[in-house]
């Protein structure tokens, strides 16, 4: 419930307002940068409907669309960024191969994790160059930082996975678009037109989706004057919290236990024998469909194979035994459910399902980095309501 | 203004809430850790003040305090429990020494920041190591590896200034208070008494403060079941930034330009002329005294000497001057100024000065990040308002 109370205690005019826990549903900011309407089952980028984005133009132009409010008006300025993307990607490069053997050297590399270890990169790089607040930058500057960030992570990512497994570092390729330069990056091959086309179609969809927990964390930090780095490599962290970006793998993980598609429905009964919960169904904001999930799955019947057919088989199996024990519920597949299947079919390794994720969500995070600095900030310092023994009580000496 | 409505494109009653810019005076969750009670010029941690705790009790015993709900209840306990955080800061050395020199190789050393350092060294000590969600993990873990972060600040912090500046790193002493060892790691050399008492007090007072933008950071972060390092090296990020943590050199930075008693008043008047802002008066939140500032100013004065006398004079020459340009605002002198002043007479560099703060803090953080992830956790996850182009059009095709 939601109230507002003059302080009794203040008296310089706060509110005490009381707002729903984990401040679900409240309006923390204003934004241009996209919206979510859940039950329209609805998501746009700036003023255009992200799915026909995804559809109809490149990862680069999306990137360019959330930074700049327009598309790249012609194919000239379309190239154009493609190639800038090509140089941020390799000047990347020369810092990430210098960084994250380093960072890796020594470790117990079966116990390192690929996504926080991008964290520590970003962080790094942050560090040993002073990356200064935003509040002594300009405009310009802060954008620079920005993509700089988003090169890092495509790029990063790609290196700390091939040296946790004992394998050479991939240079990026700059004349490649972005997707499939990381996914080169990542499996040593050039991926087939239809993978890359697959894997980018992916991160179209995966740059922005509202006030998340990460692109949130991202504001937040930036609100006190940091600089991009420290907002970047923060939002990494709330991406990595399994309550938001951190366990995709698990939804297809069930896929793998079942097997074959015999097994599906005894193995589901059995799980809801012992009060198990199916992973991969169900989303907080969309009420109908997840239009993500319908694009992915098109997606996936489309690289097609036998992975795939038992996947959708699991799912339809899910759905009606779903339907069958919460009757009317309407619960649908999520996005993870696809997404992993995507991004499995186009190379991309199980562990670095939320690592991928990270590589396009960081054009999010940047856009709204960039508009909580550049748009009237205010920092964010909220209030809790004290509710532990009254204070003060005499302190005990010993 | 505070408003709550319906919304009406939501089916699933999530509410919508307006709220101040900032989440101002905005109750985002409970706690039985602290409060500010800022127009009665008091703080408290758990049921104790917090001033009187600087008082008479150790940095240890508030760290306890902090994490348990109670103070040691005897010497022993006490004594077992400042054990505890040597064998911790031993542990943290081995990290520490081990990885710093690698984060800064090859840097240029004159541009590295130390706070980002230590940003980058527990992002790396959790990512090589693989730190689990907390979700995944028990409470004695949870609370194993918020142990292990206060005292990789400490060690860290030291360490990073010492490489940056070419000097060897001090190995921690066991036996030695928190704060001492602290210092001694810094300096190279065992400090005195004072000195000491000194540096402890103002960690003491520093080590929580309600939901500040760098405490709400880490508290966000864990909502999303992130490893602990996540939410630590977020909220370092929140610190670094000139709004929260990030400047509180620039108070002392004005005493030593004016350099003379003679000079304040000339100095001030003509700033006030240019329309510039006096740093290290005012603050949000207290509206009388803050109760830090009449602390750590007393012990400055004990401490005495030039720079402290220099730095009272120009401190009442502010504040007549204030008084005269705005009458009735009854600015005072914020925290900022006392805390760098002590900070500076202890021995500390001013370019420790907000990492400083971090070894004190991250003890609130980690007790905040305890309270959040076991205590019915919730992610945040708010709204924000679209206010860009109407959605969706038609996206243009090249």
């Amino acid at each position: 419930m939601a109230a507002a109370t003059e302080s009794a205690s203040s008296r310089n005019a706060v509110l005490d307002v009381e707002v729903p826990r984990g401040l679900k549903g409240v309006k923390v900011a204003q934004t241009e940068i996209g919206n979510v309407r859940g039950a329209e089952g609805f998501f746009h980028y700036r003023q255009y409907d992200a799915t026909e984005l995804a559809k109809l133009r490149t990862l680069e132009d999306i990137w360019v669309l959330m930074h700049e409010g327009e598309l790249p008006a012609d194919q000239a300025a379309s190239d154009a960024f493609r190639a800038r993307a090509g140089a941020l990607r390799v000047a990347a490069f020369e810092q990430v191969s210098q960084l994250v053997p380093g960072l890796l050297a020594g470790a117990d590399l079966s116990r390192v994790d690929v996504l926080a270890t991008l964290r520590a990169l970003i962080a790094a790089v942050g560090a040993r160059e002073g990356w200064k607040p935003w509040l002594d930058l300009s405009s310009d500057e802060i954008k620079d930082q920005c993509s700089r960030a988003v090169a890092l992570t495509a790029v990063g990512v790609a290196a700390i996975y091939r040296v946790k497994h004992g394998r050479e570092m991939v240079a990026p390729d700059a004349t490649l678009p972005h997707a499939t330069d990381y996914l080169r990056m990542v499996t040593g091959e050039l991926p087939s037109a239809d993978k890359a086309a697959a894997l980018e179609k992916y991160l179209d969809l995966t740059v922005d989706h509202g006030f998340n927990a990460s692109t949130f964390t991202a504001r937040v930090v930036a609100s006190t004057g940091a600089d991009v780095s420290s907002a970047v490599v923060a939002a990494i962290g709330s991406l990595s919290g399994p309550l938001h970006g951190g366990a995709p793998s698990r939804a297809l993980a069930m896929v793998d236990e079942i097997g074959t598609k015999e097994n599906a429905e005894p193995f589901i009964r059995a799980m809801f024998a012992r009060g198990e919960r199916l992973m991969g169904f169900g989303h907080p904001v969309y009420t109908t469909m997840d239009p993500r999930s319908v694009m992915l799955g098109g997606i996936a019947d489309t690289l097609g194979g036998d992975q795939i057919e038992l996947a959708r088989h699991v799912e339809q199996t899910s759905l009606d035994l779903l339907e069958e024990v919460k009757p009317g519920r309407g619960l649908k597949t999520n996005v993870e459910f696809y997404a992993a299947l995507v991004m499995r079919s186009a190379g991309i390794p199980d562990e670095l399902f939320t690592p991928t994720f990270a590589v396009s969500r960081v054009i999010g995070w940047t856009a709204n980095i960039r508009e909580q600095v550049e748009n009237d900030n205010r920092i964010f310092r909220p209030s809790a309501e004290y509710v532990g023994p009254e204070a003060p009580q005499t302190v005990p000496t010993i």
